[in-house]
């Protein structure tokens, strides 16, 4: 019974995996994972007792790891990697775990980095040789030493590429439209017969990938952005109604504002995509604002970039390469209408705009994320090595796990305003259940 | 059919929670949890198939979260919290975390600190009184406000100081021995018949604990010890043939180790106390090492404390207030012995030998580790308030769950060594497979 | 003969300081700084030659430290302390410092903390008691615990609260125009006949001061600063033709822009209010961007706020309440000028723009900077015992020195465009010398 | 009138300066600096009068910066850099400054990178080529890109590789030992009459040196240093009658235990080399200890590896390779002592010891030691280009200046145990002013 979670392979896996070889001191060899091994999509007892009493069928994950037989052999195989859309901390840390586990574990021939993304796969000269001398240091650095670029590519155009190179697995690091193109590029693969892996590694900072507990870099960004919280207090505090605003990453999820409020615990109100707001009103933000200063004096406001736009007049969406619609500057608009708003009803504030913008994404991956990178790296390349293709790495229920990348893109993770997360804010800021 | 996993309650819940309040914009209530909420121990979809085919019994641990019906009435409980054993980062964002989530969720009447751990609990003025604006800047310090100690003390005596206070529910904040000084708590307790829930947040910086994905604390450790990796690191290239050690905490576990090494990526041997090795002999450390060194000219060793024990003579173990045999000096013992070799086989090295100690430890905890001692708090008192006792808060599968203290404390978390993450620390060091 | 550096004092000194008692191990007393023990202002040997053949007269400054009699009787002396103008790194440590020496060193009977700047001198319950109790963990925090606020208030009102409050020694910290208001509040002291003293900290985050070598919080500001940098030249690297600016602060001196600038190694360009530029013509900023883009493909460009204001059309100044041109904003106008500039001329740019505002200031003082102000604090501490007024604390040629306000403020630091520090930012970034 | 203050060069200066092209906007040029224009090594009005009235002769150091003429050909010229001793925060900033400067400001024909210390002038294949490329982002790393090594080298023989590879300017980094190694190759280049600079760049992280307000590396060094004091302190608190102890570096100056207690605040003892005590006797430290513990339940200890080497058996000095004595490990003495000592009162205590190490010398330079390091880099290429020789870069009263090496050696720089300094730790700590 095919179902949505079941990963497509390039075919049967024959070669011996090198890494039998590796034995610890009481000469059992390394756990092989089976791709039979899978853990369920849903774990809940009553469910699966329910699901149990109908007869059996359990959703389930096909779990990462290495294989004790690939299709590739080790030795020969050629790789391709290509990092896309914005950058995120880590991007270094998944290009060198790639590398390294490719050039040690699989004496990978050839591994090649494609530059700016997917325009790197249709330009000459669009690709750099690397090798595990080359990135050895590039963890230390923030950015991605491929560089980066948004918009699709002719996948026809890519593959010849490809072929040219003589690649076998192609690595693609990038976000939701990114994922796209890898299936525009493995169905041009398909559709010629080729034998060519795309693997997916999901990269979003604002964390709203499906299948994802966490993605990487998202630690290390909401950790930096804690740091502009910080000031927003300190200046809040610095003035008489002293307010301290930040706008943080977050287009359709507010998770970077709502972790980074939980972490700094000086956030008063946490404003997020999720969530609608009013500004005029009883419980309007401007009236539990102006109660707030009166109890307290000072107070923060985190907005995410994508709260809010419905405050906006609607109009026709402007969209940027990577076909995102442009955001309305609800960060700004805020800032002026607060300020607006008590100049008008001759109560003194004193705003103090903060935007740390691409500071909390261009930093290099904190060492959780250094070791996050490096897990996935490693395993894209067995699945690689095994001939998954189509397929992202994903992280389900603190398992690294292989996810078809069409079921991964069919919905986006959101912070439910009903659950746990969202209750930590509301405990940690105090600010009302509802501002409607 | 009871089971270990199990989790005992003071008695049937009847009073409604004051999170009933809580709705969204849409007027949904939040989400509660119910008992019969719990997710599988082992959720592999073949050991799922092949029990639900024998008829079922699904092994499942109770996921932690609010409760729409309380044992306890808010706005009279009183509580108690204590924290035991070692410094561990994130100390004071539990501590903070209880007082905030007790005060603004459940109005508690009193909350009761004790203070030195256990000795808290039976010495005239143990305790201080506690409330949100007393701990609303602690979880920026390092350590605990509360202040520790180690070792048990009379049951009886803990129990009548709770009595007098009035305590209904005591949070439990230390390790294995803490825990199980819990137990003998919550026996005395069951003893006299009182209706005083113990609640156990589990602390252990070696994350070892079983049913624990990862324990707060950890990561922040694990970061810190990056930089004395890197310390080492320069070091080892600073002087010819320079090699630096490191010595990291790590009793039973080299997680701290492992973690540290992988996020570094500088290391070249990784040794814990669930891989054996050798000093002598073709494949003994001395060996490698010394290719090693004419191969690149420089090395770094990080060793984790509890490696390498059975290289000392066999003694009579001394032991700690905890009860916890001290271990041998393996760091200056491998900086001694390294050093004597080389110089006897006259080949120069420069060694340099770092060992931070207790840096790791009582750093304030990273802004990741802070948000997961706020949910861990959190759910601390939400498990307390529904009166459920002689439990702590595990993390499982990513969800926070309830794990009867006995259940927990039954095994310890090791690093696996034919697992993924010393596959990671064997991709990222390149050393040898064994070195017996 | 008076000098423009002749130090107001409000008397003769005769109260024995308790420093006294201090002696060393080999029973020697601490070294007691002698009025007439000045350091020279300009101290090159051909004009000190030459003063000395035309018979003498060398401008000095008064040293500080500890003086052996005191104007103000250890025991009763009452002590106030303001904070006025925008935050800057280590506000929370001078306070620490004037509080824990007056308390420590000279057993002050009193001291007053006066809330939101000079507003806090006119309000009732403007405000609060501070001891060594309150402040002592307030080093570790950004911000004024004191908060601030801009603009004079009437001396007089000032004054009465003064004597209201018996203080006798005024502590004021703030940039220019604060010490503008000291002087006034000094002015009436004198005016009235009253004994309290009026001693300034300067507070300027752009190192703008006279006789200051730097000033407290700049390498705090600046270190931060190198943050943004970093992520701007990440981020240029992260994208075809990727343009990192980065807007720092420095109205009038470029110290930050160009500390930042040397320390971070990246910036391509560094654009001053000392040094004009033009956008177009062959040497202007747009054409030297374009080459450079050409032969490198990124760029990172830095501009201090107060830069190229004369690109502006002008109008009439607007102020703020601290008397302040607003100045019009040069980073989002370079950003909007070289996006549409290349998008004209049909030359694909990614423009990334980061403006870190408040975040570099409102971070707490690193410790080079805690030293700094702790230093500073106690030999104000010294200087106002001894009944020094109407001055400033100064640090000239590495020493601490009292500096009349009114010869401190007479003139603006700025960076000298022939300058040792500039030649540092041209050898670093490679720019070309004139874009005019 | 030759002074000891005189500094020597290769001769007459007959190149015009390259850097005569730079002008500003204003058409000026750079401020280049003439050899007469030196600054008062004794500025103090007192004695400046003394002087004049007494005839003249004003000791003074020549001041740093560039020559209008040099002695060496730009575009010709070859130079040579060796770090040397141990590591020191700041190292590859100083590598990278003085070849982006020499290449970038004088065309250096060939810059010569000595590995290994001066060992690398004697070894065949003991040095690399550096260029501007190769170092670029060197600064971001702790440690010495050339390694280093201890203990001179034969004069003659690293005379020989000078003029085998044809240099012109040796820059020199390192200690009082090294630079008595530097005099040596500067006697032998005399004596042979040949015309090779050699040029000193002060290495020193104890901050020791005569003629220089702060060596680099030593600001970077205690900040990190304030870490182990801030985990000592966390520890002290975590139980009861804890004492942290904390030995840092400092083997004849307590700078970085001044400095780093200062900043940190939460020291209540410093033992430095410059302050003797006493451990028994009623003012020795195990009582002041004592009495401390009975009235506020913790301590901090900061101790300088140099400090009590008294309080040890006299015996016959070991030396290390650098013809360092051996100091005794007054650190694990303390521990063990206070340990013993209560122990046996039966006085409960618990005493954690930390021994940062080398961790807080092998960090990168923070942001402030970057810009010295730029600076010095850049002054020292300016010295040796004008045929400056046998002297260092030192900084006095806030300049760069040059000092002859054999005054700079003449004297170190110590802690005054009456001054400024020290009276900011008593004011910090409150310890006793004797505790002999």
């Amino acid at each position: 019974m095919p179902s949505e979670f079941d990963v497509a392979s390039l075919g049967p896996c024959t070669v011996p995996s090198p890494l039998a070889r590796y034995h610890d001191h009481e000469g059992r060899t390394i756990e092989f994972v089976d791709d039979r091994e899978c853990i369920l999509v849903d774990d809940r007892l009553c469910r699966v007792s329910d699901r149990c009493d109908a007869g059996g069928g359990f959703p389930a994950l096909e779990l990462a790891g290495p294989r004790r037989q690939l299709f590739f052999e080790p030795g020969r195989v050629r790789i391709g990697i290509v990092t896309c859309g914005g950058l995120c901390p880590g991007l270094n840390n998944v290009i060198r775990s790639v590398v390294m586990s490719a050039e040690f574990h699989y004496r990978a021939e050839k591994i090649f980095g494609f530059r700016h993304g997917y325009a790197g796969l249709v330009q000459s000269n669009g690709w750099i040789e690397l090798d595990s001398e080359l990135v050895s240091n590039i963890h230390r650095l923030g950015g991605s030493i491929l560089s980066s670029s948004r918009g699709p590519q002719d996948p026809a155009r890519m593959v010849d590429r490809l072929v040219d190179l003589g690649v076998n697995i192609l690595f693609v690091v990038g976000g939701d439209g990114t994922m796209r193109g890898a299936l525009a590029i493995a169905g041009e693969i398909r559709a010629r017969g080729l034998k060519v892996a795309v693997v997916g590694i999901p990269k979003t900072i604002d964390n709203d990938l499906r299948f994802l507990d966490q993605s990487f870099g998202f630690e290390t960004a909401f950790s930096q952005a804690v740091q502009a919280i910080d000031a927003a207090h300190a200046e809040s505090k610095g003035a008489p109604n002293g307010i301290g605003l930040v706008k943080l990453m977050g287009r359709h999820s507010g998770f970077i504002a709502c972790a980074a409020a939980v972490a700094s615990g000086e956030a008063n109100f946490v404003l997020i995509p999720e969530v609608p707001f009013r500004l005029e009103g009883p419980n309007g933000l401007l009236a539990v604002l102006r109660r707030r200063l009166e109890r307290r004096r000072h107070a923060v406001i985190v907005v995410a970039e994508g709260a809010g736009q419905d405050l906006f007049p609607e109009e026709a969406a402007e969209r940027d390469a990577s076909g995102n619609v442009k955001l309305h500057d609800i960060g700004a608009f805020l800032a002026r209408r607060i300020t607006e708003h008590f100049r008008a009803t001759g109560f003194e504030v004193n705003l103090k705009y903060i935007d740390p913008s691409y500071i909390i994404r261009s930093v290099p991956a904190n060492p959780a994320d250094a070791v996050f990178c490096a897990t996935l790296g490693l395993n894209a390349v067995h699945a690689g090595m095994a001939g998954k293709t189509e397929m992202l790495l994903g992280q389900w229920h603190n398992r690294l796990v292989h996810v078809p990348i069409a079921a991964a893109i069919a919905q986006r993770n959101r912070v439910d305003p009903t659950g746990p997360l969202w209750l930590s804010v509301l405990g940690v800021t105090g600010q009302p259940l509802s501002m409607m």
